[in-house]
């Protein structure tokens, strides 16, 4: 038998471990994807993949999928929930046995502490919207969701829709990021922007890395979110210099360009804004992802080819089975932006990209920018817009 | 007949013309380039439409030509002076009926104010040394050319090269710029990088800009001309990523980096080089063209495809009759940088590309950063660094 004092000293031990455990358990995240097309479905298995090896995450990741009957006449979730699979939208990628699907959207965010959006942008409004009083207190979210609205009295920042509408913190997370080549775990990076909480943000950066998913954070959540919009209307410029068949010099050149007035937009909007962010996989990487695959280019290209003689819309229609391209919306709502702040002159190739699009200028236009020359002087010197 | 006084403010007016002429002709610019391979020709054609143009050059532009017999057995500056064309390295572009060919440098050097460098580099100390007492006083110049050594006490800048063995001021010349996409007038950009002298380099600016090629001034010469020449290694990184058929998005992270590794070098080198050069044409435009095509990165694909199988020597032998390509020796000269100044943890792209040239790491590799990940952390906060 023990003496008494060793006893003592076992049991203080033995209390302690008990409130460390409670303690710790307390700080246990449970993680959440409130969306499950492809790259939701990527997100939910890069972050299972790390749950599983972190001891401050709780293993499983229960991610929310609007359910859909299969032609099977199976439910999407169950099929998920059997295969470790998303038979529909990531069809053959295992995303780990973690990884719960729930369709019922009040339940599967109802004990997280931590929650990924990452549905189509134009349903984040209702989903926020439905959240509210259904989550617990001291959340936080990021947001993957690319291709905001850019409206006139400024941009519809996605993560300030979701710090606003439910009054919680949110990151987001951007980058060169193709989903289905990060699903066969091809090399990439990313890049999580966050307002003022390092910590957190080092936290979402622990949740996604793997050796193949690098992820940098950067305070600059406006400038992080903002590249993943405006990257678009630089592809579509990118694919009219394809259609013309202008060569690679001349696309970097229109690339370069557009890169510098994403930047500049940016910084005009948001005076927070840092350069540096365009440096990061958000800015240049997702520019040279998006410019060179993606169908914003593609659908350009083929606008090109037929000298505008064809309208986006039906070639759209006749490529994209009725989905639509963001870049062009985008590209509209970006110069009314500029025409109506005065700006027009200081953005020629975003307002270019417009003129064409709508036929007002021919596609060849997108390389023809000395009568513009005066303001490219600018761009030293004027540290504030450039 | 005028009356005294009329006469007199007549006459004074006509010494005022005379005086005028007199100090406008001492102004009038005359401009020699010193080269005359497929980049100097094409520099010449774009000098000598602007010579043409601009009262404050002279119209004609001589460019020193090292002589050759064709076979026709007619001498090279014969036929180039007969036809406008350089019909050995630039066939069928007209250089201007004012682009004089001489293949006397002493004679083609003398009378100028503003000396075009661009020979190959290895060629530049040589031909310094015999320039030397043979240029007027005064001369402004520039250097077009890219590669130069990066020696362990520091990279030979040919800028610098110039400077202190003629006692002249020179400014540089880079970016995206592929000779025979400028030749036929495709839309392209450059970048000038100067000391001090900013009329200097907007000279330099008028004389080089088209509508088709837009030239910026930034005052940042040390920046400018080291992207000429890392940009070679990153060239070589994409190249092994092509020839694994890892995709854009890989590809993009990897220019990405690259580019990083650039800015980071560069700064460290010299204090004085500029964030905001790497968003210009010499930076991150010039990457992606050299990355996209180039002969560093065709020749990094094979390497690739073959496994490192065969050397790099072997397969230049084999793809660029006797060509050596810049990439590999430029790799290796950083890589000597880096391991001499214990920086080799800070750049594992730059490190790796070498490793993988001489065989050490397998091609592979260049996705292969998780090790070195905590030294991606210095990237945000160590301004000094990145």
């Amino acid at each position: 038998m023990a003496p008494p004092a060793a006893m003592e000293a076992q049991e203080a031990a033995s209390r302690n471990a008990f409130a460390n455990d409670v303690s710790a358990a307390s700080h246990i995240s449970r993680v959440t994807v409130v969306g499950s097309g492809n790259w939701g479905s990527v997100a939910a298995k890069l972050i299972a993949s790390n749950t599983l090896k972190l001891a401050s995450f709780h293993d499983e990741v229960r991610m929310w999928v609007f359910e859909e009957t299969l032609p099977s006449g199976e439910k999407l979730t169950d099929v998920i929930n059997r295969t470790n699979e998303n038979v529909k939208y990531l069809p053959g990628i295992k995303l780990g046995k973690n990884v719960i699907a729930d369709p019922d959207l009040d339940n599967a965010v109802r004990d997280a502490n931590m929650l990924v959006f990452v549905t189509p942008h134009q349903f984040m409004e209702g989903i926020c919207k439905r959240l509210v009083g259904k989550i617990k207190e001291g959340v936080e979210a990021i947001s993957l969701i690319k291709g905001m609205e850019v409206k006139m009295e400024g941009p519809c920042m996605i993560s300030n829709l979701i710090s606003e509408l439910l009054g919680i913190n949110c990151c987001v997370l951007m980058g060169a990021n193709i989903a289905n080549e990060i699903a066969v775990e091809k090399f990439s990076e990313a890049t999580v922007g966050y307002k003022a909480n390092r910590e957190i943000a080092e936290k979402w950066v622990q949740l996604f890395s793997t050796p193949y998913f690098m992820v940098t954070p950067v305070q600059d959540v406006e400038g992080v979110e903002l590249c993943g919009t405006l990257k678009n209307v630089v592809a579509l410029a990118a694919g009219f210099v394809d259609g013309l068949e202008m060569g690679n010099n001349t696309k970097a050149a229109i690339m370069r360009i557009g890169l510098r007035e994403m930047r500049a937009f940016s910084k005009l909007l948001f005076s927070s804004v840092k350069d540096s962010t365009f440096f990061e996989s958000c800015g240049v990487a997702d520019v040279i992802t998006t410019c060179l695959g993606g169908r914003n280019r593609k659908v350009a290209e083929a606008f090109a080819k037929n000298g505008g003689k064809r309208s986006f819309d039906e070639l759209e229609a006749e490529m994209l089975q009725g989905q639509k391209l963001q870049g062009v919306s985008t590209a509209r709502e970006v110069y009314e932006v500029l025409s109506h702040r005065g700006w027009l002159e200081l953005f020629p190739l975003f307002a270019t990209v417009h003129e064409i699009c709508i036929g007002r200028l021919p596609p060849s236009a997108i390389v023809e920018y000395s009568e513009h020359k005066p303001n490219f002087a600018l761009v030293e010197g004027s540290a504030q817009y450039y």
